[in-house]
């Protein structure tokens, strides 16, 4: 077990299968195109099935392999980039942002979202979820905790729950001037709930994006969006439009 | 073999296996304690080897555990926020930019960059090599892509390799406006060279940022970048200071 330890740090096969795979997709496949089964995939270059597999989860993963279930291994299509921070740093909510809202509810947010917002860990603070979809496909989805001292002439008459309540309370929170978002990235796994929103399985890369809305100086509103990282690529500018793709697609155009 | 799949979907074991490991990790270890080995642990929570490596990679994935040769499995401490863009929008190379400058030569640039830029494809660029080191950790390498017409009075006589050479290029560059930079943040995993560079394996999951440097309309530069997706968290905004933690420590503390 130790010799295969050592081999497997100076090169490991998998990784060797990958940038095989890697060229192969490039020169033989095209885009959406269907690959062999995992069996003659194997057999064709000689390597065992749990090799195979640890190659096409590392592909997948790059984003250059979508596995799906009951299709298949397909190649996959450049990533969407999906424009995150902007110069206008505009409120959540505001038209044209791409985001669906679909619920919201008064809720204890977890403790360390009540430490980034700075109140107390028992208080309630309004939730928003909402979904974002991109050329048909569902790519983030997001809760937004905004306390109850943004939103204080929201009424709980109008809409008690649903998307109708969600963009009542979102209204409520642009009466707000927005001083500055700040924005952070990192890598995570869906959970469950996630997971199914997003037609991937727990567990599966997500990249975390965590939004915080400043106005005079106090968080007014602090957003945790949950994007596909094999589908997506984040971007943060004025345009939102950088175009570079890593994929072999990309690079054989 | 179906039927393993479908109960695989409901809920697979390593995913209740993390759900579990995560509780203990926040109830039980503090940050840096060395975890019991996997024989231990597999026998402690009633599973296979091999579920247990599977839950142990989730939790590394969220930056929850490390697992070092040698050393074993510890609990992480939080991720490092490290600040990629800024209000101020300044060229790479600025004083107390946090990057190590080791290397510059003239290469021709991989074809995306080469269409990124807008040039030939078998066009020489002047490419920097820089390394980021925060708290005593390598974080970052990144690749600058610098087109000639950008650093128009670049002398090679000077500093004709090297760090110097390096920090050459890069002054060059400052004597241009800038008008604004883009990024694109996207998963990858670390090639052999990064990987060693960043004292991973090859594979390892790493968040690739893609900085384009504009003036006058034109990209004067195009930047990527690649961080330890296991330690770092990208911070964008103004003063990049976003202090938010998904990690079990975070929640305790």
């Amino acid at each position: 077990m130790g010799t295969t330890q050592l081999e497997a740090v100076a090169e490991p096969k998998y990784w060797h299968l990958r940038t095989v795979l890697t060229e192969a997709l490039e020169s033989e496949f095209s885009v959406g195109e269907i690959l062999p089964n995992e069996r003659d995939l194997a057999a064709r270059y000689g390597v065992a099935r749990a090799t195979l597999r640890q190659a096409l989860e590392q592909l997948e993963l790059e984003g250059r392999l979508q596995r799906r279930r009951g299709v298949g291994t397909t190649v996959a299509p450049p990533r969407v980039g999906v424009a995150v921070g902007s110069e206008q740093h505009a409120w959540p909510g505001m038209p044209g942002d791409g985001w669906e809202p679909a619920d919201s509810e008064l809720a204890v947010p977890p403790a360390h979202v009540a430490t980034a917002l700075d109140i107390d860990g028992s208080a309630l603070v309004h939730t928003v979820r909402r979904f974002r979809v991109s050329h048909g496909q569902p790519v983030a989805v997001e809760v937004l905790y905004i306390p109850s001292p943004s939103v204080p002439e929201l009424s709980a008459i109008d809409a008690p729950s649903g998307p109708v309540r969600a963009r009542a309370v979102l209204r409520e929170l642009h009466r707000l001037a927005l001083e500055r978002q700040e924005n952070a990235v990192e890598l995570g796994s869906a959970g469950a709930d996630d997971a199914k929103a997003l037609d991937r399985l727990p567990g599966a890369p997500v990249l975390m994006v965590t939004t915080r809305y400043l106005t005079a100086g106090r968080t007014a509103a602090l957003s945790v969006a949950t994007y596909r990282a094999d589908t997506c690529r984040l971007t943060f500018g004025e345009s939102g439009g950088l175009e570079i793709h890593h994929g072999p697609e990309a690079r054989a155009s």
